[in-house]
């Protein structure tokens, strides 16, 4: 039997499980919702398709530098002036294999060995077994309705209260509770960070996904701030695998070395897609119309097949559903819920160990009749 | 000035200024023959970039399974059947975002914090750098031509002195040496490594390309090794960002779940271009047919512009040549080729901090209009 490392044994997620289950109910020939899923289900917009098309028959698509193509670093550069009206030099932009390697070389980076890092439980699970992976110390930062289900000052003091916090990562939009800091909470989590020494890294890949007040960016409080972002949602890349870094020189010098030596650099098709698809507005936008009506649909719809309660959904395409006056076992919930009606959709756990056991994520990143038949079958299912 | 983490503090390639100063010399105008470079000149497969596209206009390209598309893994199985004689289960197999993915999420899967591993010097610098960024303690092992720039038992016995090793990195055909193992040496390498407990990860980025005997997997000789394997180098897709990982199933369950939250999955039109590229041996033949004219051409021109002894070139597209006679300072003495002979090459204390001073690494993956072109410049330049 092989050696395996401690660090190797990080948890799976349970959403695989459910995205098993539900590809061999389907295999078997029976009809699945998917709700469990976290990507679009558009393709890349027609002229990202194109770009890369003309890229791969132009010639070689060799190594790019480690940064990721220049033009791609000042595009990028220019949607910050655009959209949230900061100046962010293009040398403060490192492009990476989607926000996945973003996060690996900003951790690597920014972080050491058995360094204390806040996490807001519910959150993206990876992040905190990547954090495990990389020998860092998650602290779980319980948030609930009373913060938006983010990080606060008062929050950030009791995590704090076992030992010094090397970082702290917000998530707005977040995964799962689809809430947002607004400007003022954005710029308190930065002051507080600043205040106890924390480098403030801010999960920024549900940008675009906004479904009443606009997504600001922690740059716009604090110029100093670590920005992640991928093309992975609002521009339908998932599978392209890339995304980018916004961090002060110093960090991207660091970056830079590490992206050499970990990655050599983002996929160069993928990089040359993603530029383009920073041009298609248009098609994305009309994506994020299908989000918004998803969204509205299934707020007027869910409360009927009994799910009564959501974290308030200001972007991504997630509703956060507090179901635990019907079940204190999301697991086997949701395993009811796929076999009995016929909807996928993902037990709470992954993103809260503590509290999940009483939440569901329904995504909606699907198209906007299989949402209905959703609604329709969980009111069968529960009526 | 934000806190940036140690191990942050990786050593960066000399082999960018290299290029850096390649690139300023040919924006003033001046013409530059590229020996520094790493990766092949040719384009992936015309069939490789006719799969890509259809899987481009069939939908949308979204997250693959963290392993992969079962397809690929199952072609790439088929592979060791066939070119090695040797079974390997698909369930064995990881398609990873190259091989340096494929690297990290072995030595994380593998390896803990503390751990010794021992690399070949001359060596790929990325794996010594990316072993301390993951709070690994490289050990290099000074081989020679004594062994063929190879690891052997008895230099493992001296590197293992400090402190037993957990693992032991080996490459054939070597970066930068073209050096191989036989079959008698890759048996003794892995009979060694089973003694005292370390586990082997043999590095085989570049088979296929092979100027005489046939290069042997560590799979043939020990069905237990790890192997990491890219389509970058024999399959000229370098900036595609897809490898993979054989190793036994514990480590491909550690693998998967590391894999799942680090990478999420290696671009998905890569793998859909990689395994069309499986299919294109004559394509991918002829061009190794032009690396081993390169070859030929070099080591008959070459001495004549002061070049005599190099690593024995069994494989990939590099020649590593001690330049002792001519420098003690082989980053100087690269500069003075870029300047005064438009011949671009990599100093030796890249692959080899101690002893890198007299050595020089000649790439040959270009044209061979352009390698006869250094041969003449240098022999101008020295004559």
């Amino acid at each position: 039997m092989m050696r395996i490392s401690r660090r190797g044994a990080v948890d799976p997620f349970i959403v695989m499980e459910v995205m098993e289950a539900a590809r061999a109910r389907e295999a078997a020939g029976a009809d699945v919702v998917h709700m469990e899923v976290g990507q679009p289900g558009a393709a890349a917009p027609a002229r990202a398709i194109e770009a890369a098309r003309a890229a791969m028959a132009r010639g070689p698509l060799g190594y790019t530098v480690a940064l990721g193509l220049p033009e791609l670093r000042e595009r990028i550069a220019r949607r910050y002036a655009e959209r949230h009206g900061v100046v962010v030099a293009p040398e403060r932009i490192a492009v990476t294999a989607g926000a996945s390697a973003g996060f690996l070389l900003a951790a690597l980076a920014l972080f050491d060995a058995g360094d204390r890092v806040a996490l807001a439980e519910p959150g993206y699970p990876a992040y905190r077994n990547m954090a495990r992976a990389l020998d860092l110390i998650p602290v779980g930062v319980p948030t609930g309705p009373q913060t938006r289900f983010q990080p606060d000052a008062h929050l950030l003091a009791d995590a704090g209260r076992a030992g010094r916090l090397a970082g702290v990562i917000a998530a707005s939009p977040s995964n799962p509770a689809g809430t947002m800091l607004d400007r003022a909470a954005m710029a308190a989590l930065a002051v507080e960070c600043r205040r106890i020494g924390a480098t403030l890294v801010s999960d920024e890949i549900y940008h675009g996904l906004e479904h009443g007040a606009r997504a600001v960016s922690a740059l716009e409080v604090d110029p100093d701030a670590v920005v992640i972002n991928s093309f992975s949602k609002y521009f339908c890349m998932a599978g392209w695998r890339v995304g980018w870094i916004v961090a002060p020189p110093e960090a991207i010098a660091a970056v830079e070395r590490l992206s050499q030596n970990l990655f050599i650099c983002a996929p160069h098709v993928s990089q040359v897609a993603a530029l383009a698809a920073m041009d298609a507005e248009d098609t994305l936008e009309a994506e994020v119309e299908v989000y918004r009506a998803n969204r509205a649909l299934l707020l007027e719809e869910l409360p009927k097949a009994g799910f009564r309660s959501f974290a308030p959904c200001d972007g991504a395409f997630y509703l956060y559903a507090d179901v635990g006056d019907l079940t204190d076992d999301s697991v086997a919930f949701c395993r009811r819920m796929l076999q009995e009606a016929g909807v996928a959709a993902t037990p709470g756990v992954d993103f809260d160990p503590p509290r999940g056991r009483s939440f569901v994520r329904f995504s909606f990143a699907g198209p906007t009749a299989r949402m209905r038949e959703a609604a329709r079958r969980l009111r069968d299912w529960r009526g």
